[in-house]
């Protein structure tokens, strides 16, 4: 399916409210446990989706609108996030990636976008020429990138506990897929 | 981590909110759509979430604290959930799923289920002998899989909208991992 504003807003929106709905006052032992060493917790990935709104994906996009291909964008600092987690309980980081979603998705409705802005190139480090409107499809796919690995890093913890059913639990079958 | 039974219905009694947050009233070009022949889309899983409460967790705990090794499970349906789906809304199924999963809890609370019982033993078609904590568990990461394959096939509908950055989006890698 092409990329669709509308689509990508509604999904976007729905995000901070479903994590909020499946990991707030779960016990520790699901959200802060992860899958070996440097993976990540859903704690931090959830620090990692509000690093993402304050650095990534409005201000990138803004970015395309501003300068077109003659500025790359800079490069994301995938630590970045190890900020926003320090001295912070799960609740307040959802409370908090709730409302800098909310803020980041004011500033995209608030452009009133013509599917002529969508087609608008910028410059990618690695990528190369990229469009406003793979960028913003990208950010929705992010999401679901990352529900994917948060159910994958929670379900991992209970790999024993689950003994033979291992076999048929499809996201004890996934290693992960990031590069 | 060993089994814990308070933290499995944590994680239980979230999964209805968490899909409903995620998927009411989102377009249907998110919850329709699938990832090719023979696959669900996100409509579909959550007919076979509804299903399995009717006809697998809590009945089949019932088997293992009733008959212990003496009766073997009867073989999953796979395809039963095409009955809970017939002429319904997206919208009825969330709430159907609500229900019968928070009726399934009260049951299992009701048990009052102690550590010995976790060890009581089943017996399953293919996979032999299987504990009722086991059972339980995998109730749990039953939940995660789908959880993971909701967030697959729904990134899988913007594929092609994300352009270059499909390279780095970790859940369209994910081929599934069903068997």
């Amino acid at each position: 399916m092409e990329h669709n504003l509308q689509h990508t807003i509604s999904l976007l929106a729905r995000t901070p409210a479903a994590l909020d709905a499946l990991l707030r006052d779960l016990p520790e032992a699901w959200t802060l446990r992860k899958e070996g060493e440097n993976t990540w917790s859903a704690f931090e990935i959830v620090g990692h989706l509000i690093y993402g709104e304050r650095t990534d994906w409005m201000p990138r996009a803004r970015i395309v609108l501003q300068f077109g291909e003659t500025r790359a964008f800079e490069p994301f600092d995938r630590g970045g996030h190890v900020r926003e987690m320090q001295g912070k309980s799960l609740a307040q980081l959802l409370d908090e990636f709730a409302r800098v979603r909310s803020e980041s998705l004011e500033e995209l409705r608030a452009l009133h976008l013509r599917p002529e802005d969508l087609e608008r190139r910028g410059l990618h480090p690695a990528l190369g020429i990229v469009t406003l409107s793979e960028r913003l499809a990208t950010w929705a796919a992010h999401d679901l990138t990352h529900l994917h690995q948060i159910s994958r890093v929670m379900a991992h913890q209970y790999r024993e506990a689950v003994g033979p059913w291992s076999a048929y639990l499809g996201v004890l079958q996934c290693a992960g897929h990031s590069s």
